[in-house]
């Protein structure tokens, strides 16, 4: 077990643009070795792939984003909409979002992350000879606690979840349930070199190289937690007002005279 | 801004017993400069703090810890029951677990983590002259999304957030309500060399001394979010299940020849 990794911000990337070969100008901007792990926002593989909209068509692009909305709530600046996304993801307003992006215009997140960190892993391979890992991060809120963190939306040729079960912890005990999202605490630490206010969108992660794999791993959809298995799949006040229409037309099926249904 | 740090895994810590002086233990087991975070898995704090209670009251510790149920599912294994802790903190058991415990023995979280950190923090400056911020971590799961992550529970001398509120972005455009939160990066980033199969219960980040402050800065309690400001406060089945009731009494206490009430 490795005791000791970096991560380095790549330095000197230009502005992404539509059609960018994103994997050249990585592969040109920084030394890869085996074992090294990319970190790279999912902002500039939106650029390359020219995943952008007029920012007047935000609403209709979040619409057309959106699977299932889990959860809403109004104040002050407007409405806080949680959605479930396209690409599975849950978070606010699909991932469609206008910081960093051109002005007048909204990123939308790329159409399949997986399948476009899969492209990335796959060309950076090929021009280095290194067999590197590729995660694509997106800044998202979560439920209980306040901020945002960076987490995996697209994984290639890493291992998501270093899987512990089975094991035994230091004292002997099998670990039993114990499954640690590698890509969410990597793509975590990576925002903690590129910020949002910098022009860093690339980071690189040396020394983790246990975690480097084939190109045909299980990618970062495999986290997402399928809904009818999570007990949080909607919001606390949209399932309340569900339950309240469903007691509210129960009772008055059965009608006063036959309480006991 | 940083553009790169690096975590280390600190070795050759003895096991820890209640009474321990684990400012000492760790002061004299690793180099400390100014601006270091030192991550210490929230279990040895327990230990040190004599949080150990016999495996067969496991269930009446759980029952003590709890606040408030916030979810529950039964399931091949047994019931699932996730609460928020006497810490404030939501996840499953209410922190108290088996595992890296001795034989026999379940351990409790600390009692105030951000207190804990605080001792650490105060005795490691002391000890060793470097201004140093701490984080207590431990292991927990999320709604939405498989696996675990470590997070931050306690926090002292380290901004727990990188407030860019109001901050502009790469473009120039004002970054609304970006407020990455360090501390949960941070420790997520710890897990990684620390293992949870290994006897490594401490990391030290290097690089990140832009974060480290006063040691009166606001703990890992201030990242917790409010109950009365989450949309997922409760579980969806828990939510339903109150506003199915509700509803249901609200039509029987109107009548059928009153629907419109």
């Amino acid at each position: 077990m490795a005791v000791k990794f970096s991560i380095e911000g790549v330095e000197g990337l230009p502005e992404i643009s539509r059609g960018d070969d994103l994997a050249a100008l990585v592969a040109g901007a920084v030394d890869l070795a085996d074992g090294d792990i990319l970190v790279v926002t999912s902002k500039v593989v939106s650029k390359s792939e020219g995943r952008v909209v007029q920012a007047d068509d935000r609403e209709a692009a979040i619409a057309a984003e959106t699977v299932r909305v889990v959860a809403t709530r109004e104040h002050e600046g407007g409405v806080t909409r949680i959605v479930e996304n396209r690409q599975g993801i849950i978070g606010a307003a699909a991932g469609v979002d206008a910081s960093n992006a051109p002005h007048g215009t909204v990123l939308l997140l790329p159409i399949d992350p997986d399948a476009s960190a899969r492209a990335l892993a796959t060309g950076i391979r090929a021009l280095t000879g290194a067999t590197v890992g590729v995660i694509l991060s997106d800044t998202l809120g979560r439920p209980w606690r306040e901020g945002q963190t960076d987490i995996a939306i697209g994984a290639a040729g890493v291992h998501v979840f270093d899987d512990l079960r089975g094991q035994a912890d230091a004292s002997g005990k099998p670990l039993v349930v114990t499954m640690p999202c590698v890509a969410d605490e990597v793509a975590g630490a990576a925002e903690l070199v590129k910020g949002k206010a910098s022009r860093i969108p690339v980071a690189v992660v040396r020394g983790l190289g246990r975690f480097v794999g084939d190109l045909d791993l299980p990618g970062a959809r495999s986290i997402q937690r399928p809904a009818e298995r999570d007990l949080f799949r909607i919001g606390a006040d949209e399932a309340y007002n569900e339950g309240y229409r469903d007691g509210f037309d129960e009772a008055q099926a059965e009608g006063p005279l036959n309480p006991a249904g």
